[in-house]
């Protein structure tokens, strides 16, 4: 570049997209101040010309391939807002560094599978790949672990990463409703999408889970060894006993190394109603980060949404544009450790069981627990008034997973123990 | 550089300075990794070599002089803990630039008074200022603003920046003891030197905040111009009230720009006891920052402690190796603004009075009041069990702090009302 320029191809403008293209119109001459260029909407490109937009993007110019922004002269990064694990958005980022582009997005998915080898290959480059938007919205934590928390070892991160869930779990615990009705709720306001199963069933927590894992250790991201359990079974008693018992359930996310294995895990936890988590509600994200010098870190704000995700694109564009270079060495401090099973993990655990309204079957369950080593930390037995079955609630110390699988195993075959036990991990923060 | 080194002279092995050897001597191989350097440390210099220490420091070549380090061409970055606004700190800074050292630094006073003019000088200098380790120990709020949220413009920053403070507030919160009780417990602990004036009188709070202001807004600090207002004059009676009318103290920092006036202020506030910041016990720091299109972003961590510090001082040295320059162009988007008078501010506020024992005095002061224009929000009388004067707590409504202290002038010179009134702010967050 001889001039002062710094021009963008944008590609993908839906929610995201356009927020970013109207944040950069509004804000120019302080994204241009801060940056010490000129940035510039280059040439824009997406799947639908004449879809309807709250932005004129006519007086852009339109590029119908987006392969063809990439070997343009007079672009200096690609924007990849269209998302996708891979298909056009993997051959862009691809594409982009080969061209030396900087290549900026927000695509957790893309990021999640593809992101080690991205970060390899730009470590001899010129540009640098910028995904700050793709964990936690407007929250600048991958900032924070590559830059500002960088002198530390990490030794756990803890996170609550999709708002979606949150604002359901929330709604559950605040107005004591079911799942279902909940997840209809966060539909109609805006905080669930039609087709929410990514959500709900922890898949999207786990993509950003990954993305931190792999910044904060050098794990290559696998989604296959993650143990990923979503929120769908999570019924509004296990919210209420958990309640009454001084605890409240979050879908939490937990990274860390444990006799060097990675403890990589993402299923709805039992938090103490006293701990920090407990105060992040509705659709908010959190991030714990505990490192060896630091101690432990909090950020918590908005995950998603239009401007705060556009708030890190942009935030991105500048950094990018100042040639503020945000290469990842630490990923390659990859010691390559292997995955933990969940079947190994060691904790305390919530058990609810819905069992028949006869004697002796808290006796039948207490001692199956008892013949596999599991102690109790208390019970609570709760019958359901007019209905022909009780609840038999449980809280272990701590124990190792095998045994209360092997338990509960046992358990359900019992005739009176009516449904298969639900079984939810209690973590201690 | 030929060479791959990246050499330091460390000034001031304190507590701080000791944490930072220690840090880089215990993680060379990772500090190396994560910058692509060798970090050396060539030489240090502190007031007296053979005081105690927890290192052995004879292993690195001593310099009795600092202003010696700053001129010898093995050495790119110095690394200041000694403190201090002036004198040595001072010139440190300004010889390091003007011989191409980056300079980094973990000190407050010294950024909040030339802070300002350190950035200017900077600008087209081939080396940078590091600060991170100066606001909120480790917490990566400076990296925060400067990178993560560049994209925004701040509304907001509100923030509980002193964890001696902090502590005591809780600690009387907790345990009902005075300020001068858990101030003495503070130091016993550790979380207050022997001289805390600077953190009780908020000297140390307005320090950071007026760094981040810098950041935030590109106001010039100016300490004159912050009002800063300590905790010595907290009571136990306030807290317990307090807590009673659902708040909770903190001394709390607040910068934002209101009418085009920059309103900067530090002192004890009345908080919603359901609010986040309730939740900040202890010796932690927190930080809410407002963006516009980010909305509220938080961090909490530990403010202060060796190696809480020096982890912030070594991310800054591994962030200058990786010539990561944080320069803050930001700073010049300076409108020159003015700062508000806390005479202006409009808002709610705790009145505790002091009085007697004697029919009609909650007349009197309420009649007082309504002739301000001033409307009670509530109104708390506590009978002193035995003892002849009664504690009166009024709530205002929003008025603005002029009639509060007309109204209060004129109670104080009641026969019935004992001791001046004592007024603290109630903040919304």
């Amino acid at each position: 570049m001889t001039n002062n320029n710094f021009s963008l191809g944008i590609v993908g403008i839906g929610t995201v997209g356009t927020a970013t293209v109207k944040l950069l119109e509004k804000e120019i001459d302080n994204v241009n101040h801060k940056s010490g260029k000129n940035i510039i909407i280059k040439a824009i490109s997406s799947k639908n010309f004449s879809k309807c937009r709250d932005i004129d993007i006519s007086k852009y110019e339109w590029e119908e391939d987006p392969e063809k922004l990439v070997v343009r002269e007079d672009i200096d990064a690609i924007v990849e807002l269209i998302g996708g694990s891979d298909g056009i958005a993997k051959k862009l980022a691809y594409s982009s560094i080969k061209n030396k582009k900087h290549f900026i997005t927000a695509n957790k998915a893309l990021i999640a599978k593809h992101g080690y080898d991205l970060n390899k290959s730009i470590l001899d480059a010129d540009v640098s790949i910028y995904y700050e938007a793709a964990v936690a919205g407007a929250i600048p934590v991958i900032n924070g672990i590559k830059n500002g928390l960088i002198s530390n070892n990490i030794l756990k991160i803890e996170a609550i990463l999709n708002g979606t869930c949150n604002y359901i779990l929330s709604d559950m615990t605040n107005n004591g409703s079911s799942f279902k009705e909940s997840l209809i709720k966060a539909k109609e306001l805006g905080f669930a999408e039609s087709d929410s199963t990514f959500d709900i069933e922890g898949i999207d927590s786990a993509h950003k889970l990954v993305i931190l894992g792999m910044l904060a250790y050098g794990a290559k991201p696998d989604l296959n060894k993650v143990y990923i359990e979503g929120i769908s079974s999570v019924s509004s008693e296990d919210i209420k006993y958990a309640n009454r018992l001084g605890f409240i359930i979050k879908l939490f996310c937990i990274a860390k190394i444990e006799n060097n294995k990675l403890d990589f895990r993402v299923h709805p936890s039992l938090i103490s109603s006293t701990a920090m988590p407990a105060t992040i509600n509705g659709a908010l994200n959190a991030i714990f980060i505990q490192g060896d010098s630091s101690n432990k870190i909090t950020f918590i704000g908005e995950g998603a949404g239009a401007y705060p995700t556009a708030s890190s694109v942009v935030s991105d564009i500048i950094n990018a544009a100042r040639n503020h270079k945000l290469k990842n060495n630490l990923i390659f401090l990859n010691k390559k450790l292997k995955y933990k099973d969940i079947i190994n993990r060691i904790g305390k655990y919530y058990i609810r069981f819905i069992v028949q309204d006869v004697a002796g079957v808290l006796a039948n369950i207490t001692a199956i627990l008892n013949n596999n080593n599991i102690s109790l930390d208390s019970v609570l037995q709760d019958s359901n008034k007019g209905e022909e079955f009780n609840y038999i609630i449980v809280l272990t110390h701590e124990t190792n997973e095998l045994d209360v699988n092997n338990a509960i195993n046992k358990i359900k075959s019992l005739d009176t123990v009516l449904i298969k036990p639900h079984l939810i991990r209690i973590e201690n923060i």
